[in-house]
């Protein structure tokens, strides 16, 4: 792991690092920030996935999460959203390729070599992050926004145990069911609309996955709320299932980081209440 | 004035706006925050003056004000840092010409038509914003950064009486004193440095310019501390000169929005506590 920048701030230290990753066959870059603690200490760690087109500068520059890490004591980890480089496949659109990796283990060519972001985010990326932060791994939550919202609660979802928090800011909550997710899943898993259920946050839901609870937040004046990110689709998963979860529609919010920095802080506390308690 | 973009943040409204100047001869584009307020009431205005490089945009996404100014209701304005445009001459340096204007009123060739920053931000900019926003213009604070922390200072300085508090993030406190401020008076005042003084924060208060009080943050790590911005030469002149100063020495904190946007809650209440009292 090398360090690319470390800038103090907010009486921590925001790093920005990369690695050589086994899973994407690339390098990888992520930030980190790790606030003011006691030598010694161990922290709880909230991993915070982007959305499209995003890397992890957009939510490091632009999220407003340190003031609240810093009070609360939580180590946050950003992630890029896909494999980058040359060698890599991209696509012509915004929503498929590179700044697009949709948190899944690809298996159609010629993206499964590199697109490996399921196993990168649930695997590679924690062990490195284990190794070098003083992070108590026993402590995570996991949060995101759009494409990074519907890889937290999926990422979650399958695995029941690991994260005592989990939240989500406008996430896709079902790609079987709006065009973002169609034509990612198509192109990285195939036509067999089965093999999306994993990938599919209702679906986790109704086949009999469960968080302990669940928090959203969702603007009204979204304009992709409609057609991609359909959020009374989770709504109703989780009210059939009896899935706990606080669903909230914020009144004139739209999909950008002026949305998200608005309601980080009240994230970063929520985590914390579970992560601390 | 045309409205570029608004987004709904932190319960107010972020918006970017853009007029035909006649001060710079261009088009100037500007951002205001204006937080939820009741209906016909009048807020007061925190100028933000930027730094080399930036335009509106740096603050505006990375700044970190909207939460403090969203709980003191405070009107905050970011303006660009010098014309803009084909038509405007530049330098090759990223310390002259454009995003460098220094807040002064060009006399000097090819400068003098497009580069009249100080008017523009001392009265024209005022008397626009005063007309399309609600503002309350006999509460008016300023602050900026290295640059703009030098504009803030001297601007606040020649017009005694017009803001109430006055603060800077690292400024540049002696053009006089600094090869930013030699190479940027010499290209658009001239050689007589006698006419530099009042564009010079420590000059103004040795020749009799005082402010209310005055907060300064500038950390300790910041490249630019021993050469440029010397801020001891601030301390020196407010001392001599009997002018009230906080200017605190922030331990590991460098030049960057990590820093400013640290410190930039204290500084919005700072404000709001002279504005709103």
């Amino acid at each position: 792991m090398e360090t690319v920048s470390t800038n103090r701030s907010h009486g921590g230290v925001q790093g920005v690092y990369k690695h050589r990753s086994s899973e994407t066959g690339t390098e990888m870059t992520f930030s980190v920030f790790v606030p003011d603690h006691a030598e010694g200490a161990k922290l709880p760690v909230l991993w915070y996935l982007s959305g499209l087109t995003c890397t992890h500068a957009n939510v490091t520059e632009k999220g407003e999460f340190r003031a609240a890490c810093a009070e609360h004591g939580v180590i946050f980890v950003a992630p890029d959203t896909s494999p980058r480089g040359d060698d890599v496949p991209d696509d012509e659109g915004y929503d498929f390729g590179k700044g697009a990796g949709f948190y899944v283990d690809a298996t159609q060519e010629p993206w499964a070599q590199h697109f490996r972001m399921r196993s990168y985010i649930e695997t590679e990326l924690p062990a490195l992050i284990a190794a070098h932060f003083p992070v108590d791994m026993e402590r995570q939550g996991i949060t995101g926004h759009s494409m990074g919202g519907h890889g937290a609660l999926t990422i979650a979802l399958r695995n029941a145990g690991r994260f005592r928090s989990v939240s989500a800011f406008a996430p896709i909550v079902s790609p079987l069911a709006c065009p973002w997710g169609d034509k990612a899943l198509t192109g990285y898993i195939g036509a067999d609309r089965a093999a999306w259920r994993e990938y599919d946050a209702c679906a986790l839901i109704e086949d009999g996955a469960r968080v302990p609870d669940l928090l959203v937040d969702q603007g009204m004046a979204d304009g992709f709320l409609e057609e991609q990110l359909r959020t009374h689709l989770l709504s109703e998963a989780c009210e059939k299932a009896g899935q706990p979860a606080t669903i909230r529609m914020q009144e004139g919010y739209d999909h950008s980081y002026y949305f998200i920095s608005t309601f980080m802080g009240e994230h970063v506390a929520w985590h914390a209440e579970r992560l601390t308690r």
